[in-house]
């Protein structure tokens, strides 16, 4: 069953690279910074957006395009606050594609904007796959999935740029054991950079924004790669 | 892109129906309740399985195919109680099907097993396309994952025949809000059963325990069904 699944959407797939290059190219020539973020549903990646958005658009002008299959909750939440944000319903689907992006960006606009968040569909397995012409990826793991889900799934950890850790404030009540999950991740991917932090409390927060000011290259040119 | 998506599988699915009418036969056949168990990542399907076993197995004999895209770490948690368990492993693919059950239940055994669980990939989207032939499935949602989770999976959770609200003990801890929560299980999913449990103080397992007593003929013919 393995080998077939991939034979069948290897069109789709080789489809979806040729638009995520056109994204690339677009997002490039706008100056945009653009950051695929992954995770599992409910690991909290709107939340961390809500409050990158609050703490970071003054100076750092960041928009979203944001996946599910139903609702535009998440949108809602990101724009109460004043932010950019689209919402991309995808019925039955379960992860974003290029074309799906490039629509949503559309509508979204990119003027005034130096970083591109597109909050993926909940799911650790297949939007990995789907190349959306991203800059980054960025990886949630929340400290209450337990610290085995690198393992469990490594085509998506080995994918990521960075690996963030959410929701350590609730660390101790949930029993998360640290010192796993961080030989899990540095295991399987060892290749990111690996962030903790709760957006409830903006504990850990600072090093996640230093990351987005050098990849925008708000830093300045001379370290902005 | 959804339709074309659909489309490319339509031929995987209607295979996958005929396996697992196959397999709903063979565990008819060996008086064998099969509850197919799903959830997001780190849910808390293995915990609950793992203490359901324990509890269980020596008046309800239990057995266990579990899925994961890499590792036998499950089979391993679920067998070091004296649990009987074989492990699935997907590689790539986000789902269970129906051959890959047929082939596990083949390595479990069925004799002296009176119920059945399959614990699917953690994946909230796509093993809600695939029937294995179980008796009933058991979706589940963590009092960490956000209320909202059944409107933004609708069809998983219109799926169900029981929602099972776990990891209750650390309610508290995350804020959860249990009025909005079951609101919107009632309002996605108002076939299914709903139980609230923690698999780690065992508060609430009692009601699991009767509906599978229940289900599987463990209470008499007469409330069997």
């Amino acid at each position: 069953m393995v080998r077939r699944t991939v034979d069948v959407s290897r069109p789709v797939l080789e489809r979806n690279e040729s638009l995520a290059d056109a994204n690339r190219r677009r997002f490039r020539a706008a100056g945009l910074f653009v950051v695929n973020v992954l995770s599992s549903p409910g690991s909290g990646k709107t939340a961390l957006l809500e409050r990158t958005l609050a703490d970071l658009s003054a100076d750092l002008p960041c928009g979203v395009v944001v996946g599910d299959l139903a609702t535009d909750n998440d949108a809602r939440r990101l724009t109460a606050g004043g932010g950019r944000a689209v919402q991309i319903t995808t019925g039955d689907v379960c992860h974003l594609d290029a074309a799906m992006v490039a629509q949503a960006v559309d509508r979204l606009g990119t003027e005034g904007l130096r970083v591109l968040f597109i909050e993926n569909v909940g799911n650790l397995v297949c939007p990995g796959s789907y190349d959306l012409g991203e800059g980054a990826r960025a990886v949630l793991l929340s400290v209450t999935e337990g610290e085995d889900k690198p393992l469990k799934y490594p085509a998506m950890f080995k994918s990521a740029d960075v690996v963030i850790v959410t929701k350590t404030d609730i660390a101790g009540a949930v029993g998360y054991d640290r010192a796993a999950a961080l030989a899990n991740i540095q295991g399987v991917a060892p290749q990111a950079a690996v962030m903790e932090l709760s957006a409830r409390t903006g504990a850990g927060v600072s090093a996640w924004y230093d990351y987005l000011r050098t990849g925008s290259g708000a830093r300045g040119p001379d370290d902005a790669r």
